[in-house]
């Protein structure tokens, strides 16, 4: 079985798909605004030892399908060989049929290192050799499979109390590929998590103020944000279940913060009430420094207790949660459009019941200040796939501007993840060809593809500024 | 770049397709039971000055996608001139691909005044001036316009204290197109809002009844209703978060709304509760007379506060909300069933995640009584788009008969909405001309004829009593 | 008007679905492991009257369709014919073209009685008189209808206190096709019912167990257990609104439990403290026994008192609920989990918009300890049809694999519903052969195929380890 499938018109169903693909989208440098890159790997432009070691530690898509396949944890998390883990992934390929990483697999296979067969228990042994032989030359480095994928810009996602040593660094040396920092402060905010205080006294350190209050919490904060700034930053990112604006004062929000800095017990209205106010004055910060500020929404994390312990976070123990989102989201945005202090935003859900819910809030903050100004983002983890990211592009389109929308992002911890720029592309494309052969659309070739040029690059590019 | 991918077969993707519309759907005349239209406007068959005065003043869809695209407020709401607005609409249409306003832009400028172009900035002027030289010609005027879409029946949605002179009136002068008043008391309702005394004693006096407690209150609403009924009223209509049906006793609520009326202030239990006895005592009015109430339900409205304050409700500051709906809708209408008292009723979601909950809710009160008694009601609003009237129709046909369905209205402010039921029809058309081309449904050209004749024009014609 | 639409290539689109079907899936045994089959009917190898007796009694799809259609309750519940109230479904049979039960309805006259018209009021008496006399002979018994369909095992659905007589008589007379009891204690459960200290009190005769405590309750349950179990049961099946987990214990429990008994008034958190310890301690007996769990999640029953009062429950009264299910849910299996005592789960949502929640919780407990252990159970109910299937199958797909997935059931009352795994293996040979078609999958016959015969059969049969 070859994945010849992937051919150049892979996801093009017509002529006018192929058209606009080839065209107009498959050439445009890459802007990856969103994703979990390394910087340190990218600094050391780190040369990878084997495929295993790029591909699948790290990879929790692919842990739960092996799970879900039979495969015992030893062989995916465990104390196995990188060559047995690589086997088992490999017998589990064929089973993921219609899963993006059955698509995902062979694209990045493909792209990458030339690979054109359907990867199994079979030809394992071949494609490891084969892939780790390429990994050992000189443009497979970081740097190499960046520059193969025209990638022009990158934005990482960064604690506040991280150093960005390695940013420094990479500016330092110089490197063409923009490379920034995402200031991302959610430990910050989740005051009831076990390591909170622990958080703030190393936040205050890196900030080099002494944190004993909401006020020089703030200024912590802002320190930090200054200094992101500095080295480009140009996004600020939160991951939530679900957005919380509650109403508060700053002197019930300094009890609440100082009582948690003394180890006394917090209750659940108080952590809603404290997370309301440092959302709130961070989104400030965000707006003045022109930032534009992310949410991602929805996400029930480590469900499973058993292996959580065992393994860790961010291991394939998360799912998609049911929250109520809309009022609180509307809530949010509208007490910092109140004094017109919202900054340019983007918002990520993770439920696709939850789209049109999304899709249309973002359109009641749109003042014509900014082209796009609030974003509803593009499909996610879970629905980072073909029916995942056309429902997002139907539901932007019938409620807002397909033609205003920033695009894709990789979200992604590998950097062999690039592939999925092209595969948005190819969907994208194929969205618009079906809807012009059909007749919903003009047959207007010039006009369709600088449309999707935009979403594909330009429209990144200027609504971010980089 | 012309508009000529609106054909005679645009949306009909086969031969089935093709003849169901034709044959059996394109020439029936409309029933709009359903519309936002002004009154005052019918009666005085008021002559439109220009284009942006018709189309683009009161139009808030279109103003939510300018916003969209970075054009300022004063050339959307504020004192720019009607050329101006004009113009920056027309630019900003050719970023609408793929949003309904894109479809119904050009679907109305070349079904009522023979424009066969893409719109955009080039042919703005061209295009503003060929209409408003048109608009000044007795047929476009609103009666000219109305009978240009063989509009048989509509049904204008008009407030209790609403005089109806303009209803009298066209009562008097005698029109072709039968008129008719909706009674939708939304103000009697919302006892937690700012005008809520006010607009009781505007009631009251309308009504000739001195209302002072809950009795003579709904003495004064059943008064109203006589006197809509008198005009030809066949339904009412309300638009809700969600419905309210929690227990409550008379004297409870006359406590409750005399507190009100004194000024004090009503706890959120209270106003549910009040809520709660007023909607079901308006029900059973309505069903009294015959009526077919609508609930309109799911609407987060008035979520920008800043621009709320400038511009006003109704201005595309609204979104879509997830309430949870299905408990206290069938509660509510269980509690009028109990004693065989539930009026023929449509219920419409705004939420399309709730399709499935209403299609089947609705099931669970037909009795035999009426054919198609409670009917799923058409995709609304945000959703009045292909893929949301698309889904509307595959939910009610996959748990209800969607051969029952009394189909399209236009829910619009505008006289020059009405292709949005040729739109309807052609896209009904297609779903089932794509079914039988599929072989899932027999090639019975003359059966399934019938079955679109009924929801396009029959069904609606008998469930009204029109 | 024939039903000759339903040809050998019904809901096969190309020839990569042609093949699949024919070649793979269409020859193999039925396993059903979940349905409402009468024991006695195939105990005693019932020989039905006449198809009104055998397809519409009972079937309150058909029953909600003929209200909506505005038959009165006489010819559908009531004291009409048997011909009259087959008369009046036949008149209803034309309305409900893109409802399942218009597939079904064909499906079932064609592949059972060879009946080859579109049932009407016309030739309503000639398919009737045609079915009742196939129904009078010997092949037409119920052995022989589900010898008919290549019925391998069925599983029906039992009370606890249910003697299973006749599964025991099945059982020594012998019986080709495999046909187990499954335990379902919802009775046991519905702590707030009025027949609650009733069913304990039953439950303690058929176990010969005093049940006045939690602890007794516990065992006289495990005692029903390891008698179902030496009947051959494999699974449990539960139906809720959704899981309960709360935090509980056993002396609380033990409170709660024996004031019911003494028929005191239990608080809505106790009953629900309740309910999460029985199910806990269910479905830690079911791990022990290696049975597989079954959860229906999400109905809203009984919406409609009036008829309920008349005609009773499963009456066609039901709709689909909007629970939150996702916290509870995890909650619920983390809690087995943690002792890794959870046991093989199949997963089943009533609410389409809760189709991604479901498929990733699965994916949470997947451990690699049995293939596919955690499962996201094929559409129900309401969504048993092409668009819930296709949502259902394309959730599975997108966050796990649709490979290991065990497939179909038919979860109904009726003997003549085994078309439905036909109607599922034609749309499972589809979707595959689709994707195909476009390239979105190799052109792998073989692979495909094979998994396709694993979803259709194998997988059950090895899951299950029937």
């Amino acid at each position: 079985m070859q994945s010849s499938f992937l051919n150049d018109n892979f996801l093009l169903e017509n002529k006018f798909s192929e058209q606009l693909y080839h065209e107009f989208a498959k050439d445009l440098p890459i802007i990856d605004f969103h994703n979990h890159l390394s910087p340190k790997d990218i600094a050391e432009d780190r040369q990878f030892e084997n495929i295993t070691q790029i591909w699948l530690l790290g990879d929790h898509y692919k842990w739960r399908a092996m799970r879900a396949n039979g495969i015992e944890e030893h062989f995916i998390t465990g104390d196995a060989s990188d060559w047995e883990k690589f086997e088992k992934w490999a017998e589990t390929v064929p089973f993921t049929l219609r899963n993006p990483l059955f698509h995902w697999t062979h694209l990045e296979l493909k792209r990458y290192f030339g690979v054109d067969v359907i990867l199994n228990k079979e030809n394992a042994r071949h494609v490891f050799d084969h892939c780790n032989n390429l990994l050992r030359t000189g443009d497979f480095s970081v740097h190499g499979l960046l520059k193969k994928m025209k990638v022009e810009t990158l934005c990482t996602t960064d604690d506040p109390t991280d150093d960005l040593r390695f940013h420094q660094q990479i500016k330092k040396r110089g490197f063409e590929i923009k490379t920034l920092p995402t200031f991302r402060p959610d430990k910050a905010i989740f005051i009831e998590s076990q390591g909170f205080v622990k958080y703030i006294q190393d936040l205050g350190k890196v900030a080099e103020i002494e944190v004993n209050d909401f006020s020089s919490l703030l200024k912590a904060l802002q320190k930090r944000i200054d200094f992101f700034q500095d080295l480009g930053c140009r996004l600020s990112d939160h991951g939530l279940e679900r957005l919380t604006a509650l109403d508060f004062s700053e002197k019930e929000i300094n009890n609440i913060f100082q009582r948690k800095l003394n180890g006394e017990k917090i209750e659940v209205l108080e952590a809603e009430k404290y997370k309301s106010a440092v959302l709130y004055q961070l989104s400030l910060a965000y707006h003045e420094k022109g930032w534009t500020q992310q949410f991602h929404l929805g996400a029930l994390r480590n469900q499973n207790t058993r292996l959580f312990n065992q393994i860790g976070a961010d291991a394939g123990f998360d799912s998609i949660g049911d929250f109520s989102q809309a009022k609180v989201l509307g809530r949010f945005l509208d007490r910092l459009d109140k004094t017109n202090q919202l900054a340019k935003t983007v918002l990520y859900n993770l439920n696709p019941r939850d789209n049109e819910v999304f899709a249309t809030m973002a359109g009641n903050f749109n003042d014509g200040s900014v082209t796009g100004k609030i974003q509803y983002g593009s499909a996610w983890w879970f629905l980072d796939q073909l029916d995942g990211m056309e429902k997002q592009i139907n539901a932007l389109s019938n409620v807002g501007l397909l033609s205003r929308f920033v695009g894709m992002l990789t979200d992604s911890r590998s950097f062999l993840s690039f592939p999925r720029h092209e595969y948005f592309r190819r969907l994208l494309c194929n969205i618009f060809g079906k809807d012009m052969e059909k007749g919903n659309l003009p047959a207007d070739l010039e006009w369709t593809g600088k449309i999707i040029r935009d979403i594909c690059y330009f429209n990144a590019k200027k609504y971010f500024d980089f």
